[in-house]
């Protein structure tokens, strides 16, 4: 396995498997791999001829200084489990090699990051479009790996794709959970073990919308009064939003007629964990 | 020669041809082509295996309607004229199939957008950066040629290339003057004879500018003032700018002891004109 940390030696890689027809499947991370970056890294390893998986945790989409601070990083570690997964190249550049002095240039978008995280979380999707042009045009990957857990952030990154008219196939995996349904997040690390069984709430939360969905229940406002109530009475909790939008436009519904994804964000002591779910 | 109007379609062409390893040479217009155009066609003509040309009056980069409105369109002229030059290629997309309902992603930069043409045309490099990143992923061009009258746009899309990471060459050409100097430009068929004659002044202020700093004048101001009496003395005329900048940085110097670009942006008549010239 090759540990790339310059953008330049990458290109030259990747014209290289390009030369030999073969197709290289990517997993872009910001580090701190857990299980669900593990099964993302599984997919894009059976699926693609190459499997390039990147670390860099870009400073660009963090709008809270002290979020970045404490972002957990292990780069030694990410590196040694990304080596038992049998990867070709691991890239890891340095800020400096991604965003060199006098670097102007952005990638936005309207509409879809106007809601959900992006309403609390300015500057945050800007920093995701940007790096994740850059990654794509550096990798080029035929299939880039996310998982559903940040609904969101694939969404945008679906339509950025399509807008821009990139080359790259995007592939959503299931959201992986510990055996008691909270959703992996490198950000767990920072719970304590009262914070960690606080936690659960959110997936109790979804739980809670799926039932009252399977029992017909359809309206919006119904279900989320009935999850903000209980993870309102969990300690340690303060909700920053639970909504029921349209899966494609992410425009909030009041009657769930079609497809509806419940996106939630709750801060867990001084951390803030999100989670979803489909109804349909 | 394939006219081209559908995206996938020239995804398809454009795989065949990255297929059989040729090079693809690449001139964007928004059509209504003149010789500074037909000089860019020849030498991508010239140095790739695959010559693309485009014709895309791109409406995101107007930010007046009536200038868009009054935009010339001679698709068909423009069509014949490529096929002359042996082009393998004219693509010729439309509006909704560059533009399609929902889109909402952008390219935008700072810096070098907020000076010159950038402080009175609002919007304008947006939308040049945002076509050039969706043309540029559909054609993969390896060179892609730009006519100097264009400065400060060719400065936007070179760093673009770079901060993006995208894995195109941009070929500066000389501007193509008329016998006169008067620089060529889609927009000169709007002036009329009295305009016509007035708008020689800009060639001649950028003359003055090239005499001056060669008889070892390097004073900012003082080139400006000499430029701007040229042309508020010729009738018909209005300036918009007259700059000496920084050639990359495009920042205002106020004494050239590096190189300097000099750029000028006028109205004649209803006609707004630009001209630069390099001294060092």
């Amino acid at each position: 396995m090759e540990v790339i940390t310059k953008i330049n030696e990458m290109r030259t890689k990747v014209f290289s498997v390009k030369d030999s027809k073969k197709s290289i499947g990517f997993v872009p991370t910001m580090g701190a791999l857990h299980g669900g970056h593990i099964s993302l890294i599984r997919s894009a390893k059976r699926e693609n001829d190459v499997l390039v998986v990147s670390v860099y945790l870009n400073p660009a989409q963090f709008d809270n200084k002290d979020d970045l601070d404490e972002y957990p990083r292990q780069l030694n570690e990410d590196i040694e489990l990304i080596r038992k997964e049998e990867a070709d190249v691991v890239f890891a550049p340095g800020t400096e090699e991604m965003y060199p002095d006098g670097f102007c240039s952005y990638v936005t978008q309207d509409k879809l990051t106007d809601t959900l995280c992006g309403r609390v979380r300015p500057g945050h999707f800007k920093g995701v479009t940007t790096v994740i042009t850059k990654l794509f045009n550096i990798v080029k990957p035929d299939r880039a790996y996310f998982g559903q857990k940040d609904y969101q952030q694939n969404a945008v990154i679906k339509r950025l794709v399509g807008d821009l008219n990139m080359d790259v196939n995007i592939q959503v995996c299931p959201t992986v959970r510990e055996e008691d349904g909270l959703a992996l997040s490198s950000r767990n690390k920072r719970l304590n073990p009262d914070e960690r069984r606080s936690a659960l709430c959110i997936y109790g939360a979804l739980l809670k919308a799926r039932a009252m969905f399977a029992s017909n229940i359809t309206d919006a406002k119904e279900i989320i009064e009935e999850m903000t109530a209980m993870i309102k009475n969990t300690e340690h909790t303060k909700i920053d939003y639970i909504s029921i939008v349209n899966d494609y436009t992410l425009e909030d519904l009041s009657s769930i007629n079609e497809k509806a994804l419940v996106a939630v964000a709750v801060w867990v002591g001084n951390t803030r964990l999100i989670d979803n779910t489909i109804l349909e």
